[in-house]
């Protein structure tokens, strides 16, 4: 716990705070508008696509800049795992405190002679889609507990879901959001090829859809499943092995398996 | 198209019909309980399973038989696949309508002297789990006109989305299905696990999970793909596969695949 002291002498220093957000994708968007929608000032959004930082400059009336990186007391990346690391080399000041908003780097990744931090937002961002900031959860890590009070300060602003978390917790976290969101909609994309090709709109599923995902805020998953492979139901599982092919064959093949061996069916 | 003489003759023989749901499992629970809540008389919910009978019975107030199968105008069986044929058989009455709910069944799997017909709802069904009935797609096959007028009416009393499906059709309703909700589901349930094993509250996932479903009614799935596959981030697969074992690094290696495909990554 920090002192009621140095609380409020936090509380004081952000109203004064420089931030730059580094970045000009899906994330860096949607931080910067979840800072502008809860009046948290940014000095500026710097990165290297100019068409990109001049809608969101001018949609969220932030300066930006490709060539000039603002001096800051914090500075937030958002661009791809990759170039964190090449990103993080560029910003020279020295008193300040940078953070990634990756699920899967540790903070060490970050290369500078400054504090370092990570601020991750579990959530799917696309520019297309508007967001309620206040639900998305944000992980926070940092090198000592006054780092640790800004961002969190910061973040609380934005959500009523703001922990802390160690790396190797991240690392975890991510993975599950890997199955829980990035191969859910791969499942929903191979669905939709199949109902295209046989001129079924997909929008005929969307209500069951709705209802798999209600299910799961109130039951267990394990305890929801339903269908042909918890059934052990042979005719059709075999049936449909014959209505499919490719790449959709063999996610049909893996995930029947897989719900076999949890409810332990031969 | 119905004569309007027809059509209204339809109207009124609904008012007098004689229906019975045969089953005990959660499609005949749910259906049973539209069918009440649509003020659609039930004369008959038949079964097995006593115990399940009679909570159903008590709750919806609907007379209940494991023994003698009343004689009516329509029966709707809502029993699992691999039964449907053999329950099929019991039902004597000549001058009357069968109707299965299979996704996978064509309505000639029904053994008897009368007339078949399928009554197909898109949905998933728990006890335990509360529905808007009206948002269920049913699709409707049978022999001629006025039985397929008959089950229409009836399912447009239920729901706002009725239609008219083959068996064929239908194969690819129920296949595309359990993609989109059976292995969904699945995939919550090994996400959890995965997170469950690092004390990681499944909880915080919900956001992510809701915002990936609502995304879906507006982008299509394809278009709104993110993750580190469709990135094609090589160090963040390969540091998860560590993490993985069993069935869970199985689905990791072909979700990942098949994404790559899609997309056309190397």
């Amino acid at each position: 716990m920090l002192s009621p002291l140095l609380s409020s002498s936090i509380k004081y220093y952000l109203c004064f705070m420089q931030t730059v957000i580094i970045g000009s994708g899906n994330v860096a968007y949607h931080l910067a508008k979840a800072f502008v929608l809860n009046r948290i000032p940014l000095a500026q959004i710097f990165g290297r696509n100019e068409n990109e930082l001049s809608k969101i400059s001018g949609e969220l009336n932030i300066p930006y800049s490709t060539e000039t990186l603002q001096k800051a007391d914090l500075y937030i990346i958002c661009v791809s795992d990759h170039s964190v690391e090449d990103v993080s080399g560029t910003i020279t000041t020295k008193d300040c405190l940078v953070a990634h908003t990756s699920g899967s780097l540790p903070k060490e990744i970050l290369k500078g002679d400054y504090r370092k931090a990570s601020f991750y937002p579990l959530q799917t961002f696309s520019k297309s889609k508007a967001l309620d900031y206040s639900k998305i959860p944000f992980f926070i890590e940092a090198e000592n507990e006054e780092d640790r009070k800004i961002l969190f300060e910061i973040a609380s602003k934005i959500s009523d879901n703001v922990m802390e978390s160690t790396h190797e917790k991240r690392k975890y976290i991510h993975l599950t959001a890997v199955f829980a969101c990035n191969f859910v909609n791969h499942l929903f994309a191979r669905a939709k090829e199949i109902s295209d090709l046989q001129v079924i709109p997909f929008d005929y599923f969307l209500p069951l859809i709705d209802e798999t995902v209600q299910k799961i805020h109130e039951i267990d998953p394990k305890s929801a499943q339903t269908g042909p492979a918890v059934r052990n139901d042979t005719r059709v599982l075999q049936l449909h092995e014959q209505l499919l092919q490719g790449e959709s064959l063999e996610i049909y093949k893996t995930m029947n398996l897989s719900i076999k061996k949890m409810y332990q069916l031969p």
